[in-house]
């Protein structure tokens, strides 16, 4: 079956992120302004807004596009074979142009310089070590949700960031292209341009590491073939829930 | 198909305009008396009511009226031959009225007086760009929720508006029939009578632009034709993720 | 159709008003315990339990008794001739004996004197037209729901709850046997009981206005006829978004 | 019908706990660094990365083990016959592992030493008697939904913990792998280890009442057999809002 053409998922991609990070950047500044100096409070008016709008944008666009809006998630369809190499770097074009728009958007709507670099020092080991644990999960949920339960894969990959901004100490980024864009924006979403490499090389790791192990939990002896290797057998039992009453 | 009668859409547009107001207004007085001056605590207070009122009403009432509470959606509907333009008027006073006695209900719940002018200014440019890009997101939700998947538009709208408080600078009234009544409600969701053109202007330019770009983003070179110009070719291919699998 | 035993529906009747009042009860101590006086900061932690709660129980239980939890419910599918006066009155026995001990438990938890009488004042026409309002939207979100889709009436009712705990100034009861277990606590969510006559009264009335706006909101000319005066034409046209299309 | 191998079935469970428990220990260190010395703060940020993270992995690992993460769950379905001894007890080794590598995990990301031990005082006849009315309500909610709802499940184990985590003087610890692993962590979120017994066996007490309690819910005088004494009949008549219109 084909699907839209490239032209109508690219600009999906564009748009979709465009809005994630007009969110990401632009509830972190109102979160911070309004926060008093708390910056829990601050995290909670940042983590809703993203949480919310990703179930929103991947609803909505997902039979367009898909729904990645994350290079990282390109990355792990195109290992699935399921983009060309060519879909793929179109797709992150995209992605990062529409991420500097958004952020771009964010600070117009607030009134600030529409072009900063941020100061905010996220390095070290231990952050490097969360994004990939950021990363490996949202992977996981996105190719474990899609074989269990297709229609929810909004809802949990909403949810899973929810989670994620929280129990990550980097607050989980988990995006290359939103790392990137973040780098321009001297507000609360902020990081150094010096710190993206090694959060988007943790965020690429974590893909792939997820793509590994969930290729192993999902495949079952006896059902293989060389001919899946590079392929997950979709339609394997669905047992679960189900088999357990 | 025959839906209910014009007099039961008007007073569902009324009655979910009312509670949609009561619940702007009530919860921002409630929030803002309790947040011991915390605006990001107010804020709170004031984003999950009305995220959580959407979802609940937009459900209950949608196959009566169909649920739009807000002159620019029918503005939307209209312009896509799905309202007559009598119909669409009616709508719009039904929206009108019903919001300005929410507001009503809202004081005389919380025993303020009835009658009220705000006295806060929401004006610029940039507070113009905010509600633009509020009312762009909110009309593509819609149009596109109800391509790709009808039962989530109560969800989806909800989940948007708790987004769109945070991330754009306005707090998004996206709402001409909201903008208008909380300008009778010199409390924390209120807004200038003289700010209040600027608003709607900004929102109904972000309902067409968000029209057009949708209906570039689901045509289908092929498809398309001259009879269907005026109207969304809802049946094209829902494609997505089903096949990225 | 044979429902589960009598039996069965009273007990399930009784766990879940008892859980329920654990929650707004038990939530009540610790979020006042914990928010270090911030009464915003208190609603917030003892709004989000009751709803989840309450999608959770009806969930679980509407499919044995119906999940009322609430004698005002009771009464208006006894208007609806969708109980007998014999059952009603048993459902509400077994809502105020649930209430009760779900109170008890919430304190017992907290060590704190199991026996309490609240001294906090609730009184006033203005709390008495609240309660009449957040009855009202409960009342009309359960019957327009039931009609427009069943299976979301649980999410909808702890949505509903989330708005109306903000929206309205009593901080909405909307429910004769917790405002009367509310009564026996003298903690956050307490009510003096010489104010309890008061709120009953108001959530009655808006019961069964809500009764009567539903009945008319959904009703088709041509449709109706002498026979249906009593009962709700559910089977009529469910048209909404589809029909927008 | 065959399920997963239990290779796959144990990972699933070990990978679940531990991102559970990452959550858990996780969002509390960043919660409580962020809040300013406001617990409810810091319980809120606790709270909302727990209930979501669970909605996430239940929907994305229950069809490969049942997704139970808890040994009190993989109890319950050993009673009722759907796990073997032999099954439930690697269960609950996989869980004890995850749970404490996933506590690892989260101190790994905030940099703090990998081993711990909890000095955080739970004890005493209230707080056990929290955790056995926590553990109660999980186990009914669990039992129920799949009766009721099974596509519900997710969604209803996340915001029954959303509601525990504030109702319960204990905060709804629930799960004895949670608590062990929690004794290693000197956090937010942690126990002291000589508390651990008193609230595991708590659990355990709730999940039988639970189990005995649901049972007679939801038999029917007429439908039951001797052979039907060790399992749920779960083909039995759904009633309820359906039956009620």
């Amino acid at each position: 079956m084909m699907g839209p053409p490239l032209s109508r998922r690219l600009v999906a991609e564009f748009l979709g992120t465009a809005v994630l990070l007009a969110t990401v950047v632009g509830s972190g500044i109102m979160a911070q302004r309004l926060a008093g100096g708390n910056d829990a409070i601050a995290l909670l008016g940042n983590t809703l807004p993203t949480g919310a709008i990703l179930v929103v944008l991947i609803t909505m666009l997902g039979p367009i596009s898909g729904a990645h809006f994350n290079p990282a998630v390109s990355l792990t369809f195109l290992l699935r074979r399921e983009l060309t190499s060519g879909e793929a770097g179109a797709y992150v074009l995209a992605q990062v142009a529409g991420a500097l728009i958004g952020t771009l958007t964010a600070h117009g709507m607030f009134e600030l310089s529409l072009l900063q670099l941020s100061v905010k020092a996220r390095s070290g080991a231990a952050q490097g070590f969360a994004e990939w644990v950021a990363t490996f999960g949202l992977v996981a949920t996105i190719l474990l949700t899609l074989r269990s339960k297709p229609q929810a894969v909004a809802m949990s990959v909403g949810l899973y960031i929810t989670a994620a901004y929280w129990f990550t100490a980097s607050t989980s980024f988990a995006n290359p292209a939103v790392t990137l864009a973040r780098a321009f924006s001297d507000t609360f979403a902020g990081i150094r341009l010096e710190d993206v490499p090694l959060f988007i090389a943790a965020q690429l790791a974590g893909a792939v590491g997820a793509l590994l192990v969930v290729r192993w939990l999902i495949s079952s002896p006896g059902v293989e073939s060389a001919s899946q290797s590079a392929s997950l057998p979709i339609a394997t039992e669905r047992a679960g829930f189900e088999e357990l009453r």
